[in-house]
């Protein structure tokens, strides 16, 4: 056997320049790849223990636990071995029941399983909207702030994106002039995420009403991304979108990642609220076929357990997840405003997030936002997200979910950073 | 609430003429999409018991049941609760070790964890190594007969597929002659499947070091997709490609599906076997890296078992099987031989599949495979594969991983078929 290396006659055709551009930028889109270059930051030989504010993953805090009926419900799928083989592509019938009913017991009309389409968690629900909906041309409407996945998978299918603001001194809520201002006749759809990753806020049955009826107008579907559903701890209430269905056609995402703490298990869903028939027509539902023949499923033994998952878990576990966001809220906005050189618009009110913004006036020597996130992680060790990737420069986001005593550490620490950095008053 | 249907006003975008074209082509490639067909044409008031020697899958026969400390592996990494969270893009480290040295196992040296990258079954695999490799103007070797899957994400990737020949009469050995003509400078690589699924057949040293040397004066990299590692069952042993690394570089995409007999809990692996950093110069690492940032993961917790899922497996279990898939396949080419209007050019030694040739000349009124194929289950309820899924028309694939007596029953269901149909001797 001959060692190839050192011949020059072999020209490798995959070493010439590579054309892959789009996926190269969508890779690096990712909240993944931003938190690597702020991990790479880290002082390694520092005393302080690293604390973690960066992702959406509060399963490091032991009170963020699963519920105990739903580790049961995959062991006992598992055990069954009914499971291990592959399933349907769209899913097994009784986990789209389960789910049809689940999500249709917040809904004014009867989802049905042909509704629901089984994926490998929220992710993969994006993943497959965009690709459906991609066509050469076309355009998509994208919260800002927004969830970096949906640029990704906009540029890695050669779909165009265009950002409408969310208005941080208005709840959050979606400047809806901004959206009108940006579709045309190539518009395919709006995304809106609620209980809202990053904001932490949660609309009201007014403004989801005005998206909707704003949708309507255009001519656009909604895709709502509903990944947070519940994880609505303020005063308003978590309200589908999918309630505005006989208005607009709405593409509903979720998973069970978020709600019963399990994002490793890989489970989520694509839910057609498609009251007059304009997705069928549109053929959405066979395109949607086609895509998820060509892609991989959530594990099956899962996907059997889903069933159980939904039907075993009691109120009171969600109560008591909703009770400590709601505390880890509660001090987190509170420390925040003790903290100069940093201020938070909006209290949070849902999911496990919160939009902060950098008075970078009152802070010395601070270029921006990354910059920010990069001295915090080296000198404090304490990690958390810089806003541009998600389209907010000099903003950051928070993760609160978390157990009270690391939270309080965490935001000490950066209070004390922004003590060190704050410039001297004149 | 008003209903949006009556409203002529309302335009909606979605449902102007969609340019999803290759999507809905490339989603009608699946076996699932073939099967489908087949399967509508069974007749449901028939008195016989449907008989599906279709798929891949043969988890519904209890002799091919998953040894229990691969299910043990997967209960305690659920019950460790160490596994819920997010993963890392690339996989869990002790996987990736554990894979890494369960690959090396059969190389002449080592491979690192961080060659190895995990993924959501070998479907996952192939979606990545198509999407990273996928550049406008670049083309890839496919074996013909072959996987359809590669099919769908080229078209779907818009990278051209060009078809070089297996031969049955030479084992289904790749046609080299033909590999050279196909090449050009803007051919990325060439994917061989061994042991074979269409085929059964199992490559010799001999045969891999040729392909090798091909490739290598091609300058094209080999995708070796090796799913049905270690099943063969007859002369031949399995022998990975990446044996022959130092020549050429080789991508070895894997899963623990077909070999444990767990193609529903979707965990699957890409291995850079990378001698020469070929592929590293190239970036490919990198570019993995980037598209496996915006697509999901497989179950952490599955990750999680795998070192347990390798390591207490027992050699025994492994034996098993393969005594029962060299039954099965002895059971199959035997009963092939005695039909007359159909034959078998290669005794399969390996995977769980025969190729199946039908002599139209001696079936009356049947018109082509899949015209066989839909007969076959109305007027037997069993299902085969029509072979023009995998390219091949005019023949059909059987699955034979399968308890005997279901076998059994239904190759005799497909003699008797062919009995009823024979045309008359003149
Ligand atoms: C808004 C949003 N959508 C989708 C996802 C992906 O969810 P999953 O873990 O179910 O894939 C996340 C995860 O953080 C998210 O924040
Ligand atoms: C040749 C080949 N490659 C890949 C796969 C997909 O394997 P997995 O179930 O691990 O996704 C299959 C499944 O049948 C196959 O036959």
């Amino acid at each position: 056997m001959e060692d190839g290396s050192g011949d020059a006659s072999t020209r490798w055709s995959i070493s010439r320049p590579s054309a892959a551009a789009p996926l190269a930028a969508a890779g690096s889109m990712s909240i993944r790849a931003v938190l690597d270059r702020v991990f790479s930051s880290l002082d390694g030989s520092g005393p302080l223990p690293v604390l973690s504010l960066g992702s959406g993953d509060p399963t490091a805090s032991a009170c963020f636990r699963p519920p105990p009926e739903a580790e049961d419900a995959v062991v006992d799928a598992l055990r069954s071995r009914k499971h291990n083989g592959y399933s349907p592509t769209v899913g097994v019938l009784p986990a789209r029941r389960a789910i049809a009913s689940y999500l249709s017991s917040d809904l004014p009309y009867q989802l049905s399983p042909d509704d629901i389409y089984l994926t490998a968690g929220c992710c993969q629900a994006i993943d497959v909207m965009i690709s459906v909906l991609a066509q050469p041309g076309s355009n998509i409407l994208l919260p800002k702030p927004g969830f970096p996945l949906y640029e990704a998978r906009t540029t890695f299918s050669n779909l165009e994106a265009r950002h409408f603001n969310l208005i941080p001194d208005h709840g959050w809520e979606a400047d809806l002039e901004s959206v009108e201002a940006l579709a045309d006749e190539n518009t395919v759809a709006m995304v809106i995420v609620n209980p809202s990753n990053p904001c932490g806020s949660v609309y009201s049955y007014d403004h989801l009403a005005k998206i909707a009826e704003t949708a309507r107008k255009l001519g656009i579907v909604i895709i709502a991304d509903e990944v947070y559903d519940h994880l609505a701890f303020g005063d308003k209430p978590f309200i589908p979108m999918g309630v505005f269905a006989d208005i607009v056609p709405v593409i509903t995402l979720g998973s069970i990642s978020k709600r019963w703490l399990v994002p490793g298990w890989r489970l989520g869903w694509i839910a057609m609220c498609d009251r007059n028939d304009v997705l069928k027509k549109a053929k959405v539902d066979k395109l949607i076929e086609d895509y998820i023949n060509i892609t991989s499923d959530p594990a099956t033994f899962i996907q059997g357990a889903v069933p159980q998952i939904i039907s075993n878990t009691k109120e009171d576990y969600f109560n008591k997840i909703l009770n400590l966001l709601r505390t880890s809220a509660d001090l987190c906005y509170g420390k925040i405003k003790e903290t100069r050189g940093i201020t938070c618009p909006h209290k949070p009110e849902g999911s496990m997030f919160v939009m902060v913004k950098l008075d970078l006036s009152c802070l010395d020597g601070i270029q921006d936002d990354l910059d920010f996130c990069c001295r915090l992680a080296k000198e404090k060790s304490v990690i958390v997200l810089p806003g541009s990737a998600l389209g907010m420069k000099d903003w950051i986001r928070i993760t609160f979910a978390m157990d009270v005593p690391t939270l309080e550490n965490a935001l000490e620490r950066i209070k004390s950073f922004c003590q060190r950095h704050a410039k001297l008053e004149a």
